[in-house]
This record gives structure tokens, sequence and C-alpha cells, in this order.
């Protein structure tokens, strides 16, 4: 079901980010315009593809003359809502919590990890790159003079809805999830799931049918 | 395009994982019966197209009375692939590496982690859950000793085509590929792909276009 400002659908939304990473690279190798065809070459579409889901957002080029990579780019980064910054804690300062904390790149495109969470006394009072684990306790606090776009949750299953619930009484609208589960949340709030047993299994499919 | 066996498209093969997993809750909450009604409004999906997607297998149940939610689930469970077990390497054993071998969950359904592998001698020798972290030098041997189904890529991206290609050359035909990057791999090798930044890109999207 489209919903939104631009009235996509799921599937054009999940692409928006690969193209966004596909242009990045092709900037890297200083490639300057693009045809549609070319793209979906690159990129395992179909150039029809390509030109529907750009049509969704009014078109970027004129056909027959390919694209402006940088402008391309550009475009899809701001229908991301890529040029603004956006401030992130993460609850759940296991392993996996601390891999989020560790990457980089994530600052690179505005994403600001404040701080980490945990109930863990032997993770608490930790920091990686400078980012503070603190104690779960502090986190109503901490949300209120620092205010938060997004809340990761990285704490085991039986732990999320819980952590979820607490983001939202933060004030939290944004949810990245991690754990295994499909957390509940009111309709003002989005969730966006990373399911990796999801992923796994699908990979397990693809693996037993040929495809 | 639809492919494989089953010839189903990419949206429905994505979408028997989270069948699995609702229907394991179902199960695990002592539901015997299931309509695709409530099915669907569990998982946020339309009764149709639940219909649909289950038309693609052959159907699994009567409508009007419902699917018995065991058999439903062991049916999809066979589609997946998840009655047979599965050797899995992890090449990079930072923090998300670590983070994969700690995951319990996965060995429940099949997938037995076997080793890390690493460069780094800080990380070499060590052991998460009686896994051990080996050095990438002793894959290939690893490998020829204890066949692999499944090679994960969890290092940075300026390492992940070497590592795949890497894997390839020992027979490896499944990736579940974490780096921020596509790899390249001949027709006979499936990869799936957890493009993290992908996810948080999309979160972005949904935040400033309320969908």
């Amino acid at each position: 079901m489209p919903r939104g400002k631009y009235g996509v659908s799921e599937a054009v939304i999940r692409r928006l980010p690969k193209y966004y990473r596909y242009l990045k690279e092709m900037e890297k190798a200083e490639i300057q315009r693009v045809s549609s065809k070319e793209l979906s070459q690159r990129m395992g579409l179909t150039a029809s593809q390509i030109r529907q889901d750009f049509n969704c957002f009014g078109g970027f080029g004129q056909q027959g003359y390919g694209y402006n990579v940088t402008e391309l780019r550009q475009e899809i980064k701001k229908i991301l809502g890529l040029y603004r910054n956006y401030n992130v804690i993460i609850v759940g300062a296991g392993n996996l919590g601390q891999a989020l904390a560790n990457y980089s790149n994530f600052e690179k495109e505005g994403f600001f990890i404040k701080a980490l969470f945990d109930i863990n006394p032997r993770l608490i009072g930790m920091s990686i790159r400078g980012i503070e684990v603190l104690d779960i306790d502090q986190m109503e606090e901490f949300v209120k003079k620092e205010p938060i776009d997004i809340g990761v949750i990285s704490t085991p299953k039986a732990k999320a809805q819980e952590v979820a619930d607490l983001m939202i009484k933060c004030g939290i609208k944004s949810i990245w999830n991690f754990a295994p589960i499909d957390v509940e949340v009111p309709p003002d709030v989005v969730v966006e799931n990373v399911h990796l047993s999801d992923s796994l299994y699908t990979l397990a499919f693809k693996m037993n049918n040929g495809s």
C-alpha cells in the first residue's frame, strides 16, 4: 500500500538507499553521467524499473541523455531525508550494539550516536569511540536534555517490547529494531526492523530453490 | 522476476520467514488454528495477500476453515529448507562477527557456526561460545576438512570482495554479506545482503514522509 508524501510503495522505498549507494560509488569513480540502462546493469534491475521508480519522484533526467550522477545522488539524498542530522541512542550494548556504535559510516550521513544504554553493570561505564554506555535508568533524563530522533533496539527479544515502550514514553518517534520480534507501537511511531533470521532463512530458501 | 523451483517473486520469498516467525510464536502461545484474516491482522498484511502467497505453494488449508498452525509452520519450514543442517563460517571476527557467533538462535534452526576467521592477531585464538577464531590463511584447509554451506562476510567494505572470492575458491556457494557493498559472484553462487545503512536510510525516509 503506497503511503506518505510521495505515495510510493514499500518496494520503491527499499530501492532508494540502493540507488543512493550505487550513485555514491559511481561519483567516487568519477563517473559523471549514467543512462538508466547502464545503471540497471550495475544494479541488477531493469532499465524500465529504474525509470518507473524515478517517475514516482517526478523523474530526474532526460531520457536518452542519461542522468547526471551527482545531481541524481543529491536528489535521492534529499528524498531520503539525509540533508539533516539525526541523534541516535542504542539500547543494548552487547556485541551488536557495540558493532553499531563502531560504524563510523553512519556519522558521515548525519546519524550521530549519542549514547548506549544497558542494564548490565559490566557494560555500564564502558566507552566505544568516545560514546558512553549508560544505565538504562538514566535514559529518560538523558533524552530530556538531548533530543533523540532514533532509538536502536539491540537487546535480546525478551526485552525488546519493554525497551520500545520506554523509548516511546521518552518521545522517540523512530525505532530501528534488531530484536527478532515485531514490536508494537502507536501509529505515529515508525519502526524499521532488521530481522537477521529472516534474512538467513531467505538465503536458505534461495540455496534450496536455485533462485 | 520469479525464479527457482517455485517460480515465486522476491517479495513472496521475503515474506516466508515472516510467516514462519509468526507461526512459531502462535504455536508457542498454543494457538491451533488461524484464518487468513486473523493471520493478516497479526502480521499487518491483507488476507488476500496471504492467500495469494500461499497459493504460490499450492495453498495450505481450506478457506473458511482456517489453517492448522503447526502444519502450516511445518510446511513453510520445509519450503524454506530448514529441515536440514547448515555449516557456517564467519569471516570478520570484530563486534559484528562476534555478535553473530553469539546468536544461539541460529543453531536452533540448524545453522551451525563452525569457525570465525580474521586477519587481526589480537582476535585470532579467541573463542566465542566455544567457536574458535582462526587465521584467514587457515580457511582453505579448514573448508576442505569440514564442508561449509554458508560463508558470512562481516569484514569492512574494503575486504568484502576479496573474502567473497576466497569463499568461492573454497567451494562455498552461499554468502551472507554484511559489508556495505554488493559483492560480485558467479551465477551459481547465492548472496543475501544485509545492508544496514540501507535499512537506516529507509527509516529516515519513513520518518520524513510519514509512511
